[in-house]
């Protein structure tokens, strides 16, 4: 999928209406894969994204371990790929080989892309300062990707237990916020 | 609006899709409503919320001098009050009455619901370690609301610049995730 490069300062509108995300990492020789919800923007510029990843996932490890990831935002016709990288661990599992993911060379980060999503965020871990407490990893994107010819990507947001609202509509209003 | 005790192991349903929320406060005999789109799911139950609330916002202190809010989620027929309590500042203005929002009271909290919400979470604040270096506010709910009759609540999600994706369709997938 070609993308262009995507101005930091625009990265907050693909975070906070809060789609499924993809969280790639990578770590001796080996990538992964998880589906994740729990994640808020912080900070607008440079773009700092909280998220909380369980210790009982294989991310949780890679993370610590490299101090890197992507986050990759998927539609609607990758649900059933979000799911099952949800489904599975990648202490067994090679996700991208078994699902029919594409990885992409990242350019600032180790962990690779997720081609098939439509926006790609490359991060690096600033803060885990949470991690013990929370699970909360503070995290700093320093490029962001993004596909120039999906006007109204369809995200998909989780409501639990295999339930998801696609996107809807969008409506536009006078709003003096950013 | 008649609503409903929500059991609070299912706030996390309502939450982790990303709607904006109305945080509204109250101190000193004055109340006050922020929108807001920066927060996350961190804990199940109880459900502990993230939260970020700029220093240069009114609820802000509201919020560090009371340690009690109430999160309420409003649907797109709303979309309308969430921009005007986001375009305004509660230093100035009575946002329940110039809005004709209507107050109710809370069980466990002092913060007013906002009783056209179809969902409303009262909430207490449990660490505030981060609040100095990202504005994070680290949030317990202590009680859940919702409205029986709203099965399929059509909420607003923010796109950056007056842009909300409203809700659409749910689809289900065999997912084993919570």
């Amino acid at each position: 999928m070609a993308k262009k490069s995507l101005p930091l300062s625009k990265v907050y509108r693909l975070l906070e209406p809060g789609p499924v995300v993809m969280v790639t990492t990578a770590h001796e020789g080996r990538t992964n894969i998880m589906t994740m919800s729990w994640h808020t923007m912080i900070d607008f510029e440079p773009p700092i994204v909280g998220c909380v990843v369980s210790e009982r996932n294989h991310t949780f490890g890679m993370l610590k371990a490299t101090g890197e990831c992507v986050i990759n935002i998927p539609t609607a016709d990758l649900a059933r790929h979000a799911v099952a990288c949800g489904n599975t661990s990648g202490r067994k599992v090679d996700k991208f080989r078994v699902f029919g993911l594409t990885p992409a060379a990242a350019s600032r980060v180790k962990a690779p892309l997720i081609d098939e999503c439509y926006a790609n965020l490359e991060c690096k871990v600033v803060d885990t300062r949470m991690t013990g407490r929370y699970n909360l990893f503070i995290l700093e994107v320093l490029k962001a990707w993004i596909d120039p010819l999906r006007k109204d990507p369809k995200t998909i947001h989780h409501l639990g237990k295999g339930a998801f609202m696609v996107a809807g509509e969008t409506i536009r209003l006078p709003s003096k916020m950013k």
